[in-house]
């Protein structure tokens, strides 16, 4: 019988081996139009992209990372050091994403510079504006959960509150129709809370998400102000429209709007562009595809139980 | 037609630009009371607070990282340079903690020395029995889950394994009232795992969390030995009781009791301050608000499916 | 009353405490057979696995993570030199593995250097024909979601593109019996985008899982071309087939197969060793433990909804 | 014969040899007056002298280091969050040292704070001249050097600036009498350049060290401006008074003093508390022990060669 | 008397100190043209140079940094890769460089990136005579030194081979007028080694420098074959040639010639544009400013000593 | 007149440029006798080496780097802990170095593992004497140099110290006959202090070292307790002894021996195999080629100096 032999031996490949298996791969790349991205150096970068994304969350959250201790002689040169910072880096990323757009559509006529002050400016301009948003998100989780000791408590722990801040950041630039960034931004957020907001989504002031795992918001949902979601939340389409050609149609409304003071309970799964009335409460695990008329309460005629003695 | 144009152009901000942003972010961090941590240096630090939990795993899950070889002839150095590190370092982040609650507090009279020293040494008195605890809980994984290969298979890569170490960490800190850390400690674990255990919960024995995204189990709730719990089940409150000024009132239990043998399959929705008798199994996707006595088996009575054929 | 007393206070253990807790903790290291990895060097390490993967995907979609700029005519040299590393570092993992199991087995019999390069090469040889595989499933996406703009996007930020993308190369080393390292592969997985596919798992071409929370696939689940799935969707067992001495029987076929162009939408529960005939669509929330015959369109019969007015 | 026999061979420590060692080295550490720093935290950090270093130096040759693009737009904020940094971190440095010095002396009548507070001014109130200053030193290595090229090369690649500017962060907070740091830094400089400059002596402007390795500058030299110190030049002391115990007498003058316009080529010694008067110059390799007048010109004889043909 | 009063305190700056120390210090960065590098983004990296520089030693001395395993079937993919990635930053580099040149000549007319292809082009290409060369200057350092106990520790720790490597590739640049950057190379090596030579001068084959602190080697020089230089030899200019206007003039011949077979013992300096002929020896410490004929033998009639006993 | 035309010119390498280029470098790697190190995977680190080295640094002055906080309760620990460390990685780098060399020497007959523990057992059991001779060494330096303040000063910040301490440490590996190890340390000494001593060289107790850039002390040199030595001090070799090849006789002494309470002062040169008698004073830049008798004072008859006035 052979022994166990593991020692003295050198895993070397045979000669050549390695040579093979690159060309191999190397001539799966040779269809350039494929998932290859090589001769292109533009992409944004994730790595500056989620960088970017922590600067402007020390600036919107001052001092909670504990990076850097902040005095309020001091603060200005933080933040402008910041804004500096994320201006130029910001815009070089956006720069990227648009021209990355312009080679996908042949495009000749953007004024891609322009473009990219605006995006940029829209952001930085908007920052003092989500601040005052997010103070409202956090005082309604505050107000919404027993378990909440603190507003710091919320600001340092909630995956909620990470969510729908970078949500923010990410539509505005939705909104400017820059490409790429604002998905990988929530995307970032989605593999950190288990919460994917899509960029594209309008969410309105002191929205609180609690647990968060498996809450799904699509690119057209409207979510109107003091909604209240719980985890395993959908907001979905219910089908997609398609061309004569059979292709799917981006773009169309198709997910619901959230009218304000709703609160959604866990597992709820409301599809299709419909409303749900404001004032409304929808139960935990029901599945709604129309609308619903404001103050409803929807709770579902729970399936019977079969309980039974072991 | 305008070209595209997008090389040799500088774009750089506007003057005076950034130093009209600057003041209006600045603006919005006058009111101190908000969502600001300026000023303020005691905050518990996120990555402190994640290097100590690091350190205690090595020590409850010896040589598993493989960052360090150990020998049973030095593993006492090992431990003893890790607890002395770790003394320091959790009383630094814990009287941070405190100190921030009496300040929260206008509290004067805490002797903040000594409840650090208190809630410190408990955590480290507890580690030999917290190790004790988590063989149970592998040797649960293992004989649960068919799919389990090995023991240390289930050290290095079952999600489950990992949630419930952290929770058992944090809830020796929970009941030392030590504030903000429990749950930043909870929030990585929820961060990486997809399960949400808040750090108030209490767990029996050798409990075992299978896939485990999704799992939410609530502040209140408490677990007895060998429960089995599915990815995707809640153990939530039904309803939150308010004061007189309509205000929630923490702290009161609102979270389901499960007794021991008791297990729960994918999606269950167990609401509310009720008991699930032990030796009970509660199918999946059922929606439960009321108590269960011993030996129940509970199933949803499946809504009728429509089956059609296309 | 005592005043608030924190500073200058050394908050140093007493004398001898860390002594006790390091005689405490490493009484519990005695038991060698228990959670302890002491003295054994050779579990795979989880950051060189990481790494690994890393690498390979680099190589199956190169430029996108934008550490290195790639151009035809050097791609060769990074293609070589990756492989180069990753055959060398692969096989140290490999054989880590492979003679841990040996161990666990007391088995004595393996020619392991032999196994590890059958099984390096095996996963090398792969390679090719992963990316034409990805291929196909990126185009799935792009059909399947309205919300997807390019091809670049999808494989810059969908969650399911990376989960099945290290599925496929775990289930390679899973196929030649590798322990321990496609489970880290999977779990890595699962904690980055909340999808959790067993390495066993057999996936066709073509399969697209959007937003992926809370997916679960099983050990012996098999899953035909063009299928797509949604979020919460769990493809898992019935029951475990115990032996005659009431241990759960390892191995056998549990899962559900699922066959070619099917739809499985978001939380739909489908359990057992059954089919799921071609052509077929699985509702939302539906809960399956029966074989559907091919071209089924399974709903549910929604739960009457009780609407009320508050 | 034996054979090398290498593999298979685990290298572990005899049992209790690690113990052994580890008592054998303790015991060492008894005498607590020795050269131990044990029980005592507040020791300035070399790292973080390093790092205050490195950050006075992009205030003083702003942009060069690259790491951060700097437009006149922004630079105030880039300074203004400098400064804050090195503000706390500096003042907390200065206060170790301080109180290091107190607990040396037994002394207990010290206004740390104060002291700190006007050390740490001192210095940040001095940068704005060293800036002045440094700007002649480099026009004068640009005059005196043909193998310059222009003032940029000489701030990214001259040693004896580099050397200069850091004698004269460290000259400030010895004229302070701040303890360790002042040493810490020049030993800094002295690693990087190979030129030994005590932070205790006085230079003038527009000093000029060129290729500098060698170069050793004592405490209580005295250089005057426009002087120019070529590679292994020495202006040391010459012997070392001592008190009636034998002690030698720290501080005393004992180190020459060099007159404006001075020009000392390579390997020159001049030792003792004498002067160099101004527009002198020093021949190569000399050595001086006496005071030379003004505008002298003083060269060795140099030995006679002995030169024969081989 | 006031006690020593550490504690409690915090160290903050003055209202507005920080504010006035900002503006003072950035009134010092209006001079433009001095020594800010403020709106300049082209300067070479320092970091960047640096980290292409090892890249070329790891390809003159493959395997020496233990950074990767080599092996013969795969050493052309490290190769490819490396000067891959070289290639693309050294051009980078150079052309920054190249720029920043015509920037400060006001120029208008060259054809940098043809300039930048050439220079890049000229290094890369003279990698293998690099490493040719070397071997001759290694044969020559293990012949000339008894301490050396084989090639590879030669290699490892000879800081005169680690600085004449660097100066060989500095020296290709500076042949091709690329500004700064050769002077960086230098620098680095000078601060590594202690050993200071310039790019300009011109090296033959098998150098060997021992020990080699303080040696200084001037940017005409030239050294031919076989030459030995021990610690502290400088090989300088005697005076500087100026122009009418006082200026000295750059660029003329000014350092010795060096013939063939010569050796140089410790602390010898020779200065001036004179010739040291072939097969000579240099005595230690001796001063030489007029031309050797081939074959001398010059040493220094020691000072005659004074010996006293004590 | 071309214009400078830098931007929008993408720098790519000539097709099959970069092909040319590997070919011609790795035809240079062909001759496997040479300066590669390609197939030899085992060589000892120079990463690891300093690593060690830093861990016994912090053995030998612990506390000083400031990276950990000790406390007297848990020193024995962090001893323990990088005893056990350093043990495993130093017997992993002698093993390769005594690998390295038998593998040169074609030796088959060396037990190497024994080897090894002997080498690595002689350097850990010599720890505690090289604290206590290092006590002294740094008593002498705070006699001697009367800047020196304290002796944290010195341990913080005297290059003389750190040389003096590396070497000790290499010479015990040297004595052990560990190849290359014991050369690379005493480089890293070389580089960071210019301070060059061979690891031979056979140090008494309570050396002093002052400045230190440009000493040099050989291979077979010897040197008694309480001697001093300045900056630029030569302790080398006169000329080599040569065998009937005309190869040089590796290993012989033919370095100085310097008896007790010798002080040598700056820029001395002391060549060959002869002794400096104890209590003598060797003043600066003397050279010295023959026995000096106990309590000999040398100086130089300093040579004219030619004093002009200008």
């Amino acid at each position: 019988m052979k022994k166990c032999q593991t020692d003295n031996i050198t895993l070397l490949a045979d000669n050549n081996y390695i040579d093979i298996m690159v060309q191999e791969i190397c001539s799966t790349y040779e269809d350039v139009k494929g998932i290859n991205h090589i001769e292109g150096f533009n992409l944004p970068s994730e790595t500056e992209v989620e960088n970017i994304l922590h600067q402007l969350i020390e600036i919107i959250f001052p001092g909670y990372s504990g990076k850097k201790s902040l005095s309020l002689q001091s603060i200005k040169y933080n933040v402008g050091e910041t804004l500096s910072f994320v201006y130029t880096e910001l815009s070089d990323q956006i720069m990227r994403a648009l021209k990355y757009n312009c080679a996908m559509d042949y495009c000749d006529s953007c004024d891609i510079p322009s473009l990219t002050k605006d995006a940029t400016k829209a952001l930085i301009g908007g920052l003092a504006k989500i601040r005052n948003t997010m103070k409202l998100d956090i005082a309604a989780a505050f107000d919404g959960d027993p378990a909440a000791k603190s507003l710091d408590e919320i600001i340092l722990s909630y995956p909620g509150v990470k969510a729908i801040t970078i949500q923010r950041i990410a539509h505005i630039l939705y909104r400017k129709n820059v490409p790429l960034i604002p998905r990988m931004l929530c995307e970032y957020s989605h593999r950190e809370t288990g919460i994917d907001i899509h960029p594209g989504a309008h969410l309105g002031e002191a929205i609180f998400i609690d647990h968060g795992t498996g809450v799904v918001i699509g690119e057209t949902a409207v979510i109107g102000d003091n909604v209240k979601i719980y985890q395993g939340v959908t907001l979905g389409a219910l089908s997609f429209p398609k061309d004569d050609c059979g292709h799917i149609i981006k773009g169309a409304k198709r997910h619901p709007t959230i009218e304000e003071n709703v609160t959604i309970y866990a597992g709820a799964t409301i599809l299709g562009d419909i409303v749900i009335g404001k004032d409304s409460i929808i139960g935990g695990n029901v599945w709604i595809t129309e609308t619903m008329a404001p103050r409803s309460k929807v709770t579902m005629r729970a399936p019977e139980l079969r309980i039974k003695r072991k």
